[in-house]
């Protein structure tokens, strides 16, 4: 119940221990092909360039950036949380001159702010945090996106926790860029990320003058190996793309709706349970987000204490706040297998425990009830 | 029987499919220093900078020169096949002048190759790669990195296909930059790079006047989090450290020499079965791989035609030829748990049936009667 990973369900662990198979045989091409479908249905977008990138979140973000910023570029990006700011680290690392347009964290990107940064500069992208994972606030896009695209920039988006636990419309939103994690609300091992390009990020890709300074990461060359020609390009990661393609399934077995209402229902019931106890959701009401739960911790409790006794003694993983959130907040993971009712009053009567016996008096019985309204 | 990824063990697959944890959990934490531990034994090496990357071992190989190289660095690179090709795109896009030395596709780079190349230029660091999957042959590098140390550069080996099947000793040899794969002779599945830096090599990268282009990569950050820190970079990739953990377990319980012994034994049954079929290896007598033998193709015989039928008619997959030597040899892989006596029978009678059907007539049980000598 942290911030990811999330907990993997069994038939998606049974496939992470079939046989290996070569990466270019028929049988995992077949594989590779299927999890772009999914993922494209997942993503809600027609983008042909739709795929997983062999790493982490973290290198689906700087797939980005390398395929689409060339040195000396300008860049907008939001910052709100860590993963805002390692944008800009990242985006810095390519050569881009960084306009950051700053919210506290726990709070979001406002469009207003968008809107008068694009009075200061003219940028190549803006790129935005949609959930952010250190601070629990969801930042709607769809009027950020319009703004951006009446600058003529391109919108890139960073998925990493909404996808699969809220609504993702890439082409609704036209989002032109966007990476996700696997580890969060799709219930995979982490270690691939999904990624999509729109066709007018490809033909900024395509033509620009420098080459990607990743090898790695060069769309050109991977849109080789993900397409139709599936030219050698590196090794792709066998067993996790069967994990991927398992955890996809599911996700669109179980439907979008489904799951995005199953989300919020369970936000829900930990929150009233939450308040039930006299805690409070620290980020910024009306924007907090259902998959990952941060929680105010009182005055005069030790947080890493509580953390540690909840995994210690209940094998209940929680997350520390980050950055300026650090001993501020707890972060409570609900997302993809983890978000369920049983985790929610497992976790209450072990917090509410814990927090009793740490002076801080709470009623368990009565924060389990008002979870199950 | 490819050249990667090759035959995982039952042991490992279960790995893969035990239940996540998270990635700053000391349990995983613990899973973390282990594997640093069984990895610095397998490198033959006591560099503390020595974990696996996440991501495959094209990663690694940025991951090295990144790191080590700044724009205006110049660097000498030994090509002999589509490896050494790589790292010369990859060093050119970390803006570094690069000086190729070249041996065709089958043959070694020589020592008087890298001493005459050291006489024209002063190199920050020369890379070598030590088995070169797509020709099979093996550079010996003790001397090599003699002249290179002499030279005061930085020596920077590819082991992707070496480590775990024949001999890799980083300290004796003294190489200050090193990077694997998972794939090939360690026989777990694909998707991460084991790599180790030098104190030579990390005083290099700690010191550097720019920023490593590369924030996924930068082993500035990945130290705090591989090291005693713990300082959340990314999520590592969880499953795939239990695979990487449990091979590594299961090479130090088999034991390095008596694992190199068994490469070379059934690289030699392999050898003799072939040369009963009047089939040679591709390359450079006294240098040939033990775990990757490249077959010439004799004239007359279609060889995407042969492995086809292997695949699709007995389930054994082998490699084509790359580049210059496309539709030339085939690629057979004794790569960890693929080197086995019965692999090498099984493929012997398939391999000596379709070539028998193709018009080029042998006599199989010759060749596997020559094959248990």
């Amino acid at each position: 119940m942290g911030p990811g990973p999330s907990d993997v369900a069994p038939s998606v662990l049974m496939a992470m221990s079939k046989p290996i198979v070569g990466h270019l045989d028929p049988v995992f091409v077949k594989i590779m092909d299927e999890t772009k479908t999914m993922l494209r249905e997942v993503f809600q977008t027609k983008n042909d360039m739709t795929f997983p990138i062999s790493g982490t979140g973290s290198a689906g973000m700087e797939f980005c950036f390398v395929n689409l910023i060339e040195p000396g570029d300008t860049v907008v990006i939001g910052v709100n949380g860590v993963f805002g700011t390692r944008m800009c680290d990242v985006a810095g690392r390519c050569g881009a001159n960084v306009v950051k347009v700053e919210a506290p964290w726990g709070q979001i990107i406002e469009p207003k702010q968008i809107a008068d940064a694009l009075k200061t500069c003219k940028p190549k992208l803006v790129a935005i945090v949609h959930a952010e994972t250190s601070t629990g606030a969801l930042t709607p896009v769809e009027e950020i996106s319009k703004l951006v695209h009446a600058a003529g920039a391109l919108f890139v988006l960073d998925t990493v926790t909404s996808l699969g636990g809220c609504p993702v419309k890439l082409d609704a939103w036209q989002v032109d860029a966007v990476y996700s994690g696997t580890q969060k609300c799709l219930s995979c091992p982490p270690g691939m990320s999904p990624v999509s390009l729109s066709p007018r990020a490809m033909e900024v890709a395509t033509k620009r003058k420098t080459k990607v300074q990743s090898w790695y990461l060069d769309v050109n060359l991977l849109a080789s190996y993900w397409g139709q020609d599936r030219v050698y390009h590196h090794t792709a990661p066998i067993s996790m793309a069967y994990g991927l393609h398992e955890a996809l399934r599911l996700v669109l077995e179980e439907g979008l709706e489904n799951r995005f209402r199953r989300h919020e229902q369970n936000h829900k019931a930990l929150k009233a349970g939450l308040h039930a106890m006299k805690m409070e959701i620290a980020s910024q009401a009306g924007h907090q987000l259902w998959q990952l739960n941060t929680v105010t911790v009182p005055a005069g409790i030790d947080e890493a204490a509580v953390r540690r006794r909840l995994l210690n003694e209940f094998s209940i993983e929680i997350g520390a706040g980050l950055g300026p959130l650090k001993g501020k907040i707890w972060r409570v993971g609900l997302m993809g297998e983890t978000s369920k009712k049983e985790n929610i009053h497992t976790f209450l009567r072990a917090f509410g425990k814990i927090l009793n016996e740490s002076g801080y008096a709470v009623n368990v019985e009565v924060a389990i009830a008002a979870a199950k309204v």
